[in-house]
């Protein structure tokens, strides 16, 4: 799944609550391009407008990024990230063994991790004030929590999950960022130090910069 | 990455609650491996007891499965699917831009529908009698529906997502088998005829007699 095009092009959000820049997950992408120096177009959209006319048709939740890379058309972040990959060993090893651990991370950070995040950001903030939000919070806590210590476990003093900094990484430091609001992620030492060892590449720093850009524009 | 192998081995379990008959997560790479005829094995676990010593190395969260083929380590079910799609075109197809939407569909079952659908699994089942649990139902159960009706809107009248059956269909059938406590997949007449025309396929069958073989050890 190698494609042929020169530059990809995928959709970001020329505008944003403030609690999301830095988050949207555009972040992703850009950053996993700029690790590879792909050059990249974004189309941006209106967070707060109804999608452009067919958009379902393109990310059939509504959501960005939708991606293409010349005749191929892709959504949700991790199979963006896995074509990217696919590019450049930098992002994803070549050797079968290590290509399936950094996979396996790639599908933890997403499936296993992020939605025990993102209920916490629910709570804290697009259901803030509700009354089951309160009620529901240590609930969620809880489980957030469980799955940061089986990261931090994994991790021990590794550097990165695997060896060597991979599309896994960037992935789940990425969802790590979901809960910067909370102090959730400091308590685990090892964890915290993960998320700025990733936060500290040039490459994620480009990619902040230029969601930002798109965001002053 | 293909394995080498003659025969894949997984974890799963030997036991589960009724509720979970049929949904425990082996169930996905069951029927993966039958779709094929891929032999496996399984290492079969206790869901109620401690994990065996040095298991959270295997799968870092505890669950199951973890998988091995010859020397390749595996977890997630996403990641498992993909390796075992690499195998075999039926699971995934070799044509770049067909590979790139079923891919783009494995994760969008995983990161964009699961998660919306275990907070009802939560909501009814793990918590079910706390007044969180009963408070924020309607907005687990929106949420829920909203992401639903995304897919819904996609598939139309098409038998299956992207032309014919892959693994993204694989996955988001057994995706939508976790609300079967709930009315919510019938409500999108397309989607409830989409699972069961899934649930037909003899491969399935043979999953799911396999898993309660198992449970009956």
């Amino acid at each position: 799944m190698q494609g042929t095009s020169d530059t990809v092009e995928f959709t970001a959000f020329h505008n944003a609550p403030a609690f999301a820049h830095g988050l949207v997950r555009d972040i992703r992408v850009r950053w996993a391009c700029e690790e590879i120096e792909l050059p990249y177009k974004t189309r941006l959209l209106d967070t707060f407008a109804e999608r452009p006319p067919g958009y379902l048709r393109e990310q059939p939740f509504g959501q960005i990024p939708s991606f293409r890379d010349g005749p191929l058309d892709l959504f949700e972040t991790g199979a963006i990230l896995l074509h990217i990959g696919e590019k450049d060993e930098r992002l994803l090893p070549r050797e079968d063994a290590a290509r399936a651990r950094a996979v396996s991370w790639l599908f933890a950070a997403l499936n296993s991790v992020e939605p025990a995040l993102m209920n916490l950001v629910t709570i804290d903030i697009f259901a803030s004030g509700q009354q089951w939000a309160q009620l529901g919070r240590p609930h969620a806590e809880e489980f957030a929590r469980r799955r940061l210590r089986g990261v931090s476990q994994w991790l021990g003093q590794q550097e990165w999950l695997e060896g060597r900094f991979t599309l896994a990484d960037l992935m789940m430091i990425s969802v790590l960022r979901n809960v910067r609001h909370t102090t959730l992620v400091s308590e685990f030492g090892n964890l915290a130090e993960y998320q700025a060892r990733g936060e500290e590449r040039p490459a994620f720093a480009r990619a902040l910069a230029a969601q930002s850009a798109d965001f002053a524009r």
